[in-house]
């Protein structure tokens, strides 16, 4: 529930976000198994708030591309949904959070091979998987997607980075082989495997993706028309809200209130119900994998304008 | 956030939720190894809502009280915090979602003695224990607070439910035991589970209960000025959203879209930020421990009134 | 310790152990996803034992050629063994009993990539893989030492049924790529799973694997010369106490009390350390992955004739 | 198998075993929480052997008393299986390998309060609870058992120890609860847990416990007659290879190749099959829980004597 409070505009109070909290000093890591990812100066940090009476408003970087990662987890789903005709997606797939951490093998074999919920890489192949049945270089549609409510051409997939984090991707790879075992994968493991990855490299700015996100705080109304139900959107705001931030989606709803998702490439993007989408990045990470620098400033956002569901 | 639909009147709708929802037979289960629970009526079903306006509504059975069992952590917890000047309570006690069933020694044991949330077992012995570092008699102490809040002297610890309890805790005790191997229980072990279980046997009505509960919607504010502070108040909120139905958080939070607690009693104690606390009462229960006309009623009022945060 | 017992002639023993344990009707189950291990009439029952002294008795299907799957395991472990100069296979694979069933990915995973012992499907891929270090064929190479000990042209690989398990090994390829994250696979995951799939798929008889065996009861010398040192025999003996019987080793050791290695073919290869090697065979498995029959006619012979190392 | 080798004569072998593994610094870990453990000088060593044909070797501290712990555990799995009239024992307790540390409640959970072996905890207190039934002072019974087939008025309970250990015995007080809330303990876990503890103070010395053990060396033969039977006693051996040793089964097997029972308080208890009872003490551990210069004294000597059952 948001509450209105007193907040200072907020172009002013995003100049203020980044003044606070761009990095002074190396601190937080970068995944090391990332070249591409791990190659960005420390010192970045963008933000960009899209409202659903159509402002904009940014500072920062907020036009610098960036590695989406697992941002892209939130789109595919909602593409899958739309998709999802027959409502067969929740048989293969639950929504509870994980518990643990966001690759594990173990909760699956427990739950014999239906991922806890989408946004564990488990659950995002399958969601894949899912959404390749109906277009099978799923990539490519969600690139499109991306590009036409971002209003822009700027989003593209980073065709050297993918390729680059599929020669590492042995823990997916693994997943995915496991998915198959339990009968849970229709597709190959490995071109399920590389489309996720693809998704995974698309880059985009804090300014694109809050534009892309925007849906979500609408109602699920797209730019050119719905994009997912009103009562989807609510939902895939609830999965965001208790399965976001990896194993930290609890104190994150306890310190910013507000359904997230988080990417390694160092991205949140965050959805205020009936109010805006925002998308903060900066590149370097916490123990829990997400963006360091990013998380504090929502805090700090959220505290001062008093957004929040709670 | 809240959207305001063409609901019609509470009064009316809490009438008809009634109709649609009351048990017509004997279907879900009650908890085998508590007797006095086990005897309650399938066709019990009442619910009551306090609005931060003042006002109340109420039908079915919601003056009937019922054992508010795991409800009760919802409050402990309140007035942990309230006396936790020091801020050590959160380094016993974690806010992640669990991810495993309500009593598992599994995820104590991976992570050393730190439970995962206040509102798994494990994590409520904690926070009595702490409790009780202040007042011995915590459970005592809980009573008065909720006789206050709900403007009513009907509260009562039934002692002989409570000592029937107690002689089937075994698996608490296996907790609490555990707990103090890890060096994370001040208090013996027996006593804790016995104060422990004493909350569990507090005797209350839905009406009761939504006044009570009141302050969670009301930014902290009880019957006799502040429970817990604002930023409390949103924050036992995203606590309750994340981690308070056992392992159905997640299916919970996607189809009802609001904070919620439940008991093995049949109750659960719902909260729309800035508008009001529900409580609605079943005894019978799904398969992972929530009342399952009780979930049903609540996922339906949701639809009718547009009350979710998301 | 073997004990002499009045023991009758080894030769009429077999022919009477044959009558009482050979099937009569159809118990135990077959894996169902190996089409060709699943064909075999159930009433096959095999035995055969060759003695440190030169003799060889059999009785039943001894000649029947079977799949040996996991018994292989125990050669390439010898040859992998023979080839460590530098002693390094210990640091890859531990010596341990798993405690879970045979293709768990849990302990793998709690246990950072290093596969509880050579037994598991894990760490038979990590043998494997040593081994391919040195000769990468080595199934073929492990099919030339087996048809070396045995003194027989019979053994040979399946290549169809390779093929076909091939295709249905995603249980194997998640552990390869699971072990590949953990930096615990040198060689391509696929081809260290064809690997070993096609050591799976040699095809025996009771007559050969007993004889290809006896260099473990007689202090690691071969037909040819030694193939392991008298110290490595006895410690692979001991390997095969602790870990041969899948999750079943403990109850195996308790009935039979000798070192033992099954496969899901329904073989069972047994060592008396100074005595003899003995293979029996029946292909219907019980809830463990052992032969039911097989188990059987191993827990009565030991009673008749004493042997057992306690 | 016993491959006799050209040993040295039995006296100066142990007497250079006491000189090679005495220790001469302290290193090598003791139980911190267990005060009277912690206060042994590091450097204490004692070796005896109690042989078949009734010769006794000693050397070192071999007749100093030291505190059994977990060793008891082999004597009172004897006195269960004795009393077991109707064969009750092992459908409360499996024989299998834990696979994880001694004292882990997962294993319990997962397998529904069925402990995997008689030497873990869980499975002592069950064995422990199973022998109350007959003897509610099972401790008491133990030490004359003890002190019977020793020969001898010296062990005793050290009652002040056993009170000290009971005051922090929260782990196993919290699995004793757990078995009880599965349903698998007769007793009050209290009174469980007390005897259990009191078992383990027992003091003997190295001289002591290889007279008691050596009934599992001859059979189940006992000073007065039958301790088990031939076919127990043989088990009880496959029990301690395959699970005597924590976390370090598998090694132990490997390096040593006998059965053998260790304890806390830094003895040993092997057995050679018809030949001897060994017992080696020394206070100060390994990482595993075990004996350091304990268990490479009997890895030297198995080397020196070819003492080996594989």
């Amino acid at each position: 529930m948001t509450t209105a409070l007193m907040a200072p505009p907020l172009g002013p109070l995003l100049d203020d976000i980044v003044r606070s909290h761009t990095p002074q000093r190396e601190s937080g890591s970068v995944p090391a198994t990332i070249p591409h990812l791990a190659a960005v100066p420390f010192n970045r940090f963008g933000i960009a708030v899209a409202t659903t009476s159509g402002e904009l408003f940014s500072s920062g970087d907020a036009h610098v591309p960036f590695s989406i990662q697992s941002i892209s987890k939130v789109f595919t789903l909602a593409m899958a949904l739309r998709g999802d005709g027959p409502g067969t997606l929740w048989s293969r797939v639950l929504r509870e959070p994980s518990g643990t951490s966001f690759n594990s093998l173990v909760q699956l074999e427990v739950e014999h091979g239906i991922p806890r919920n989408p946004f564990i890489n488990a659950g995002a192949l399958v969601v894949t998987d899912h959404l390749m049945n109906e277009t099978p270089d799923a990539a490519t549609r969600l690139l499109r997607f991306l590009t036409e409510e971002a209003g822009s051409a700027g989003p593209f997939i980073d065709e050297d980075a993918a390729a680059s984090e599929l020669s590492s991707s042995s823990r997916n790879l693994a997943l995915a082989h496991f998915l198959k075992d339990f009968g849970n994968l229709a597709r190959p493991a490995e071109s399920v495997v590389e489309n996720y990855v693809r998704q995974c490299s698309i880059m985009m700015t804090c300014v694109e993706l809050a534009k892309a996100g925007l849906f979500l705080a609408r109602d699920g109304q797209g730019t050119h028309g719905p994009v997912v139900s009103r009562s989807e959107a609510k939902r895939i705001g609830s999965i965001m809200l208790t399965c976001g931030m990896y194993d930290a989606a609890g104190e994150f709803a306890y310190r910013v209130g507000l359904p997230g998702k988080s990417g390694v490439g160092g991205g949140i993007l965050v959805i205020v119900p009936g109010e805006c989408a925002i998308c903060v990045w900066s590149p370097r990470l916490d123990a829990k994998g997400n963006s360091l620098a990013g998380t504090a400033a929502l805090a700090d956002l959220s505290d001062r304008t008093g957004w929040s569901v709670f």
